[in-house]
């Protein structure tokens, strides 16, 4: 059996994210059938993690076991011709056996992407947090330092979180306090306190899955 | 009586284009309705020209007479509060009441965004034209370079069209005759043919609404 490693890009919005569920639109669920209907085999693709409804990815990973003799280049086109355009398989890969996309992943990116500005951008408000109050980036950008880092070109912020491991919508939580932070309802030492005590009922709210990305996974 | 002039950006993806029509949603009828929520007040929301359905705008210019005494200032914001997040007022200005943005406007610049890659790219998809070809721009900006621009960076193709008028569908027919120009389809002299004639007649297909965005109106 060939094992076989994808990286994929997909655009959250119309997913019930990563994990196969009866009844939703998941990713899991579309990438298995069209690799169904390429090579006629039920396959689990083993993805670095799930994503939650609405987070996109540009560089999740997932691998699966395969029988078919295409080659990598013609997995991705042959892939792709049956994928829905939400969703790319951007590279295929031949791995050793034992490769497992889910145990093996080191770390993890993240972005998380905020528009602050007066008015909206039409052509991206899928793609990120458009926050409602003006955002003081010098002031997150200190509390976030020590932790993470953020950026901020005109109008727009972005937070990159790369670690080993992820608590469950800890990247929005950050990304939610820092916005309080930002907009003056909270101190900076908060950060520190939220990922320190790794517990997220002291963080803000939790900000919108739109702005999330899922950058890469590292091996 | 005021006349304000509004330069709007919209995603053309769920509109059936600029001109108001029955049991449709069009940009008109979307940005009068703000327009009465907020001043009590119907409108005529008069643009310099209509958007076909699926087309983008990044800077329609449309005016309108209103007896509203906010300053436009408060226009943007307190419109864009009352507009769908798929279409946003940039600017609002006081004009002279002469001012007409459909008769007076001067010149339109229209561009065409065209993804010549292997994989389209999930978040652009409804932002561009995906070749299904590789395209060949040496030869397409050859073609282009009497009449309008074209330029290449990476994967990303675009062609800009600005002229005082447009024929109906004119620069979706140029991208479209460009795209089988760049497929090695059709030679480079048929262009100029298309754009002296000005006869879609003989013009390659027509290009996909999603691809074609009006970036701005001179007056």
């Amino acid at each position: 059996m060939r094992n076989i490693k994808l990286t994929l890009s997909y655009d959250g919005s119309d997913f019930s994210g990563w994990q196969t569920q009866p009844r939703f639109r998941t990713v899991q669920e579309t990438v298995e059938a069209a690799i169904h209907a390429l090579t006629g085999e039920r396959v689990n693709a083993n993805a670095s993690g799930r994503t939650d409804t609405g987070v996109h990815a540009v560089g999740q990973v997932a691998n699966f076991y395969t029988q078919s003799q295409h080659s990598t280049e013609v997995l991705v086109r042959a892939l792709n011709a049956h994928l829905p355009d939400d969703v790319v398989v951007r590279q295929a890969a031949d791995m050793p056996e034992a490769f497992d996309a889910n145990r093996d992943a080191r770390r993890k990116l993240y972005r998380y992407v905020i528009h602050d500005g007066p008015v909206p951008d039409p052509f991206l408000r899928h793609y990120c947090h458009q926050s409602r109050h003006p955002l003081d980036a010098a002031v997150m950008s200190a509390a976030a330092k020590p932790h993470l880092s953020l950026n901020r070109v005109g109008e727009w912020i972005w937070i990159d979180v790369e670690a080993d491991g992820f608590l469950y919508n800890m990247v929005r939580a950050i990304a939610g306090t820092l916005i309080d932070v930002g907009r003056g309802y909270r101190s900076a030492s908060q950060i520190a306190e939220i990922l320190e005590a790794e517990d997220r009922r002291q963080a803000g709210p939790t900000a919108p899955a739109q702005g999330l990305f899922l950058m890469r996974v590292t091996y």
